[in-house]
């Protein structure tokens, strides 16, 4: 997401106010580094003693003094030797002094409060009146895990108070919404001290995760993939041989077998590599579509775990795909059009499509990452999509695409990616001979649609409030009878549901009808199936749907029908 | 399997006569111990330099040779000071002299040689003319992996010619149809040295297990089981309250995570025991039956990984029953039930079944173990299955009822097993309210069917000789046209029954119509579909089975409905 120039002027200057405040209540804190962000903005600083969350709304009530204040904020330029005498007692502060190459360095000024500052605000505190604190969590002096252990303070800015209200009514629908809180409702999932941020799947969630892949499973035989099984723990030097271990070790679990370092996988691309390899390859074979539903293990700190957003275990949809050079922009055509259908069956309102380019830490030389970038635009551009540039967010072998997906709540989610790869085929010295006779490189492409399965479950929750459609729906028809007496013509259509597979049970307890109906609401069950004498009689059922809209004398046959077709739809 | 008493001294005499031999051509080993086994004998000892496969020729010769002298075997008991004046260069069987309670040992005679031994042989060497040596591995003193490395003979003993030759023609017909040979020629699968021990699938074998999976599912759901999915890492506090660490950890992956040791899991339970204990549970929740298709890992020496037998990673298909005593009959004999349902579709030529009791690293009580084995008993009786008893087997937790099916080859492997498990219950304090509003403790039992869904595969590869029947058959028909004029009515009939989800390719080689038939039958494909010019006027196919039988003339509709049958056959 790119910040306007006003959004990005109005978040940096809240940054400025809520360091201000900050100074202000505790002076004793060190100031370090406040920007503005995609959703608002943060400040890093060094508390003497650590804050809570309970301080929050008394440094947000300071914010909003200061900036009853009406204050002017300007910015100048000072010696560097000036600044450093200004920050004597602030380590962070001299260390960024010290990195800015220019002899002069920028100061923000708001009446007595001072800030180390390239510049760029509002023109007065009165501006900024529509902020909000929205938490507070720890952090590293420059995101470094070994460095010195920062607090972070995290909020939000808006130009006026109809917008405040909008972004607060949508954060309070999402905390209705929150998936963790489904997951506990919907009896989905749970997370346990003895595994933190591995989840455990309970029975309808399962259920849910079992939909979801085989949906998936029946289009890539269609799209030409082979399913593949890779192992979960591959051994040192191939990580060492594949740049994960230089790039993403601490990410990564290790243990020791027989003397011998292994690790387990942080993603499932060596494990197609070694299986492309297993055998020469010639043009007849390629491209070769490999998908692997690979669980993986990828280490996140405790702190910023979160549901099935964040976690330390989960199912990948991977695909890798192997073809020759001229045939990339074909199969990431191909690869857009399976994605594309796939997200479109969720009723997304949106899908927005970046392109990311070369990153800082990226492996091989630049020929072959504008090689593979154009070939990628090429892919775009054949398939009619538009699109932005994420310039220097490609992964380190590659650049790639991402899909992002708006939810139900105007929300964007970043789940589907297809990205090239020139460099692990020389790394791991692939080669297929081609139709001339001779040894040629081929192309590898990394492709995910769910991205996790976990996380995409999380967000399905969410985007649909928990009343999953009926072809998801961990339990898609309950049956609920008015007295015992309709119990065997309830068996019946229980059968009759099961025999085509329809995911169908009878609520069996003693309750009256209405408090039958309450509970498959609140459990959030697409169909429920009203059976008294009147449809016994008759040798129909009243079908009635989770918003309450009701259907009468439905016949077993269109019962099938009807079913069927949701199942489908 | 119990040995009769001839079986056991004809195989005790052999590994004597092994160990006799080695005595004469390397004067300098050290013996140590030499039983009868399930399938023959071994004897391990200390070499000065290692032996190798080659010599095992010559060891076998000098074996025949020493039969031939017919020489008596004798049995002694002699003072423990002689012997050990006897032994005083062998400190392995100076040990063996101290660990025996007696003032006397046993020395058997044959010839010039003497062997420390309880007794149980036969009359004369001549008794021992049809003996094979089978291998040479590596050992440990008494087993134990930290003690000293020994070397292992093993070999194999008849009564007479006729016996031998029958088994030396299993071995042939087991080496032709090697799983791990079927497993390369019909690229299944393959193993790589980036991870010893961890299979890697091919698109075929994962086919295969997927079909596998499915079946199972569609079982389960019907026996009222809930699928579930938990970590595959866990605390090694969770580890150790399982009783895992104690009795286990030797075969376990541990890693440390924000400096807590966490294990990979090498089995499923403790995650169902988390799971159940995840809100407090009513008698109306059970029995419980949780079902999870697990991936786990064990360390095993690389010494003892065998193909798909015998690996370090694999899928177990488990199922947890949580339930009340008295419902213990009633469960097992359901899964008794379930399990000979599944074995009987793999047309296995014998199923046997052996209750295994308290071992000795047994934890709980006598009285607790006794009741568990007592409820076992039942349950197979109430099924009306013979079965024998193997005294001390059970795994530390419980007893257990394990199935042994007999391939094609009358070979038997141990797959299927119900163990039940009075002690997680109360190590993990679980509980239910029971219907007189009381708490009670539930029992816990584990059960698979496939066991590993790894080793199962490379059971059914072997026993069925690698001609998988239709409807677990990676491929499940190819058509062959005669010339490319069919190609279009090919395609036509690869659509009709890709549309009843039936796995069909084409060839589309430019073989004459003997080499595509070839092709398939080396493939082991089970139907080929053979068209020409007569069947594209008639609008029908000739079927040709594996086995060479052809049916001509089937109609499109006949093709379906056979295909169909042959799906559920």
């Amino acid at each position: 997401m790119v910040l306007s120039q006003n959004e990005q002027k109005l978040r940096h200057s809240a940054a400025h106010l809520a360091a201000h405040a900050l100074k202000e209540l505790f002076p004793d804190v060190k100031l370090t580094l406040g920007p503005a962000t995609e959703h608002g903005f943060f400040y890093d600083f060094l508390p003497t003693t650590n804050l809570k969350e309970s301080d929050l709304p008394a440094i947000e009530k300071r914010m909003l003094e200061i900036a009853n204040r009406s204050l002017e904020l300007t910015h100048e330029m000072i010696d560097k030797q000036q600044a450093r005498e200004l920050y004597k007692d602030n380590p962070f502060k001299l260390e960024l002094i010290d990195g800015i190459a220019d002899d002069k360095v920028g100061i923000a000024r708001q009446g007595d409060f001072y800030d180390l500052c390239r510049g760029g605000h509002v023109k007065s505190t009165s501006q900024l009146k529509h902020v909000k604190l929205i938490g507070i969590s720890g952090s590293y002096w420059r995101g470094d895990r070994d460095g010195q252990a920062l607090q972070r303070i995290s909020g939000v800015a808006f130009a006026n108070a109809k917008e405040l209200r909008s972004y607060e009514r949508k954060v309070e629908e999402a905390k209705k919404y929150d998936h963790r809180k489904l997951g506990k409702e919907l009896d989905l999932f749970s997370f346990h001290q003895e595994g933190v941020g591995f989840p455990f799947f309970h029975p309808h969630g399962k259920i849910v995760l079992n939909v979801l892949k085989s949906y998936l499973q029946r289009l890539l035989v269609d799209a030409g993939y082979l399913e593949v099984e890779t192992p979960r723990m591959l051994s040192d030097e191939l990580w060492r041989q594949s740049g994960h271990y230089d790039h993403y070790r601490d990410n990564m679990y290790f243990c020791s077998v027989e003397d011998k370092q292994y690790a387990l996988r942080p993603m499932n691309c060596p494990g197609a590599l070694l299986l492309y390899k297993e055998r020469p390859r010639s043009y007849r074979d390629l491209p070769l579509r490999l998908a692997e539903f690979g669980h993986d293990h990828r280490f996140e700190l405790s702190g910023v775990l979160h549901g099935l957003f964040r976690v330390r275990a989960f199912t990948q949809d991977d695909g890798h795909i192997f073809c020759a050079k001229q045939d990339i922009e074909q199969e990431v055509a191909n690869a857009i059009a399976l994605t594309y259908k796939v997200l479109k069956r969720f009723n997304f309102a949106q899908i927005c499509v970046a392109l990311s380019t070369k990153p800082e830490n990226a492996m091989g030389d630049d020929a072959l990452w504008q090689q593979a970038t154009e070939s990628l635009k090429k892919g775009l551009e054949s398939a009619g999509i538009d699109y932005e540039i994420n310039e220097g967010d490609g992964a380190f072998y590659g650049p790639k695409i991402e899909f992002a997906i708006k939810d139900s709540m105007d929300r964007l989610w970043q789940c589907s990616t297809i990205q090239l790869d020139f460099f692990q085929p020389i790394n791991f010295d692939l080669w297929f001979i081609n139709n001339k006779g001779e040894k040629e490189r081929p192309v590898m492409i990394h492709r995910a649609i769910y991205g996790s399965f976990e996380r995409f479950f999380g967000i399905l929750l969410e985007h649909y409030k928990g009343a999953l459609p009926f072809w998801l729906a961990p339990v898609q028809v309950r049956i609920l009878t008015i007295t015992d007496e309709q119990t065997a013509y309830a068996q019946q259509i229980e059968t009759l549901l099961k025999n085509v597979s329809i995911r169908v049970e009878r609520d069996v307890s003693s309750d009256p009808i209405s408090g039958k109906i309450k509970s498959a609401q609140l459990k959030k069950i697409p169909w429920m199936l009203v059976i008294g004498n009147k449809e016994v009689d008759q040798q129909t059922v009243t079908l009635r749907f989770v918003n309450g809209k009701q259907q009468f004398g439905i016949t077993h046959e269109q019962l099938v029908t009807l079913a069927k077709e949701a199942q489908n739809a």
